[in-house]
């Protein structure tokens, strides 16, 4: 998918790509005509390459984001930087001070629906923010494999509406307080030492707070729901469904689509977005809309929830690193 | 229903009442600790009786209501004031002059969702009106028996549509186009020379146009919608439902509840209003908001309908009485 | 509005009443030919009184119901029973074994839309509970005098709605986690040690979770959603609104209706179903939907929430009375 | 549009392009690295070419389609063929017999809702179709010099309604009646002979009734609306907005945004899906889903529109070609 929106974009082109499934890349090459390269490494190396995005496994991300930010070239990076927010301090102190753009891919961020809202509460429109509360819920579980190296629920789950709580407040979070509940597959979360039901609220210094609220399995699809709260007023950005017919039949009324299935087709144009706003990054003519810092945060805070359980009791963010 | 609203109302009381059928009128009486009447003409002439509500079979009506003019005694009729025109015309004629409030029962002008978007295009929120939508539609058929004797489709069930057109189009209608098919029970329709599915076109002399769109049976329940289209906007009216719940399952979203069964639900605060309104009218606080004439040029608009249907042609209503 | 749908019931009669302000009292009996006594002991005591609704400030609640109850009459008790829990558990040990039915006035448990939901999922409909998210915003603040004696939000607001997520989960709550902010009102929040925008998380034994969110001041209206979260599906109960009427106009479209102003609109048809219930509860045909413990049990849950805000930390329901 | 989304279309390649307007066409083809011909003949007689898409002004369609067929390529022409029907039925029996796909470009007929809609009805997901009910408005006018060689608003702007009507009602259309007012721009109306606020009602042979309302110029945006009422239920395709984001103020609730602007927005994935339609007939795996005789049937009943306004009669359209 992002081989083909940078394919289509029109500042920018597609110069090649490297997946360790090489048939899979080979077919994406050929269908654009491009290089399939031979590694990583090579990718990132070659003179025909302006800037990486990289969207493969999470334990590879820390190496690729590093190699990419010597070869001076912008990267944008699937998240979570990381699974360990050690290694991603080490990673920051490693580069600190580099002038590489960098972009984390915090799709959510560039939801038609979700960046309207955004800019409306940042414009005053629902006059000062109090409260933001953020409902997501997959369709359905991922493969056990998935779920046995995640890192959990909190950092492979609620890492993005951590962001967009970040995102949304417009202040950093001081508090964490988080409930994990096993409901969806007691037996695979217990023995995982995860959850599939959980509920976060975050609170900022100023007093704003968010809630979150996740599950691993929503039987009606892909629950995507951010409301924000002000003093002047309330802004909600609703799911979206296949089409927008309504049946109505005895019994039942308004009975409208499923909503769209899964990421890939939920947030289709935010994936779009996205590449733009690396492309303005690249080009220098807008700031990075979510940086390495956000990519570390958001797993700080995951750290949080998961400690938040653990302990019973509210995290003062300002105890973490 | 009435009986209950008049007792209900804060100025106003309920004397008494007559129903053919003896056991009925007895029993709401008891519960009300009112005079059941031995006939109509006893009840209209009480001297406990201050104004008069016309709920019985549409052939008593012009009876009932000249009785009650001549007695002094404002009235509040059920529609349609008869099925004959030239027997209301002649209803006209010897009543005319009178000071008598008449208020014909147009319940639905009465309703906060239909009352409150024609309030809002009079006030210009739409600019100019250009279009009046108005679909219509009962949960069922009537049993055969008041089919047989209703006076067909335009005159028992447009009539309430064609006099909702006439308000919220504030201006006389000038043609009416009709079109009548027979798809819900055909043998039933045939036998009786009616129809069960029509669409009604109307246009006023400055060119609003409003159509009408009835079905005697609709499954889903009582549709009852009202759009108005102005060069500034539009207004929908919408269906009221038995709750607000909605239930998001797998393969379907926004599942709601039935609308409400059919005219007592869904009308209920209309049915209340329209005994304020006619409260108002018998101590002269209020105009009449749906007179006489009203209910005259509604029968005369059903009767268009007949006609156009029959000679497949627009009626001139200037051709008409 | 108690005396209203008392009187208007069909199987109950209003007997008199008495209120502390005596003008309005004599107004309302006078309306209804009845009563008015000059004190609730005489009120309590009448041999025409069967059964008692107290509707008094808080701090009476505990003599009149337990005087109530010593006279062997049914009793319907706005909530809370009292601020004090302490004082709560005394009337308990006092009362104990009585057959006299109480009844808590939990009036959102009548709501249409909130009972269907309740009704469903009890059904099983959405297979297990998972999550119930409840939304609670009043329109405005009350008055500073109401603050400042209300005994705090979770005891005069967040009550009702811990008491519904105690209707709606279906099992006892065994963890409390509240955070509580100064946004609204700061000064006089900061006065009074009371917060106006609050968030209460709730799990039981078996792991269902809810959540509450709260604002003392919602400027669109009076804000009463809940959301029910099972294996097999979601229901949401949605507010209510003046009428359903939309405006689409240049640059915005679907403007509806302000929501219903209050508590007296929004559960108008819950106030009178709560009515009805008590009748049950008095003819000993249903049992009583919200009792004493109900009561109790709320109390303790706000006063748990206060303690989870001062100590930063989730309580265990277990530990309290 | 249409040369971007044929160089996406995986099975479609763009060979080049025609445009009297040179330097768009040279910047399309630049573009996309294909020739830009320098006549229509070119194109179409182009061995590169191996099937044509029309998107001319309407006064070229008849002789670029004949071309193309005479050139034995598979053809895709937007609406209407020709202005004068006379025009079309001579071109019918030219190339009479032919067996080269001539596709004609009615897009609503591939817009997600509307589709699902159409399949739903006639998968007989609500029993027998009774009633079509389409709203169609623009969200402007057309500049004055579109709507001077336009052949009028049943030409230009109904002609796709009434397709969608032939389409959803699955019933060839036995009569016609339409009503045209001048409400939007009356002196430009009077001065061509043409209307602004028209509405059209159609039957079948078996009675199945169609609604069309058409307006030159809603404020509130693009209104594209199809309802289909049935025995068994009813089917709503609903507009399209540009976001899912409600805003909830003072005195206002559930304001969304407007609709999507106009044909290109609105019907993007339909004009996206009709290029795969084309493919499918081009390759002979699917049947041409709109043909020349849908075209010619849509003039048809256009000029039964205006024959019906200018004598106030309902149309047979047996009486016509």
């Amino acid at each position: 998918m992002h081989a083909d929106n940078i394919a289509a974009h029109p500042r920018a082109a597609l110069a090649g790509l490297f997946d360790v499934h090489a048939p899979s890349a080979a077919d994406v090459a050929d269908r654009h005509g491009v290089t399939s390269f031979a590694s990583a490494a090579e990718a990132i190396a070659a003179d025909t390459v302006d800037a990486v995005l990289i969207a493969t496994p999470t334990s590879t991300h820390v190496d690729y984001l590093e190699a990419a930010v010597r070869a001076g070239k912008p990267v944008l990076c699937e998240k979570p930087i990381d699974l360990s927010l050690a290694r991603v301090n080490e990673l920051a102190a490693r580069i600190a001070g580099s002038p590489v753009p960098i972009m984390l891919g915090f799709v959510r961020r560039f939801d038609p629906g979700h960046a309207a809202a955004q800019r409306a509460a940042a414009a005053g429109e629902i006059g000062a923010l109090h409260q933001v509360i953020i409902t997501s819920r997959d369709p359905g579980m991922a493969p056990d494999s998935y779920i046995e190296t995640s890192g959990g629920i909190f950092r492979d789950m609620t890492i993005h509406d951590l962001d967009l709580a970040r995102f949304m407040l417009g202040e950093e979070i001081a508090t964490v307080t988080a409930t994990g509940a096993r409901l969806v597959d007691p037996a695979l979360m217990a023995r995982c030492g995860d959850f599939d039901t959980v509920v976060v609220t975050l609170s900022t210094a100023s007093g704003r707070q968010a809630v979150i609220t996740n599950s691993r399995r929503a039987v009606y699809g892909y629950d995507q729901r951010v409301e924000l709260f002000g003093s002047e007023g309330m802004l909600i950005s609703d799911n979206r469904r296949e089409n927008l017919v309504t049946r109505h039949v005895a019994g039942a009324t308004g009975i409208a689509a499923p909503l769209q299935h899964f990421f890939i087709e939920r947030y289709s144009e935010a994936f779009n977005a996205e590449i733009g706003h690396f492309v303005d990054a690249i080009e220098g003519t807008a700031p990075v809309p979510a940086g390495f810092e956000d990519g570390r945060q958001a797993l700080l805070l995951a750290d949080a929830c998961f400690l938040s359980v653990a302990e019973g009791r509210t995290i003062q963010t300002s105890d973490l690193g």
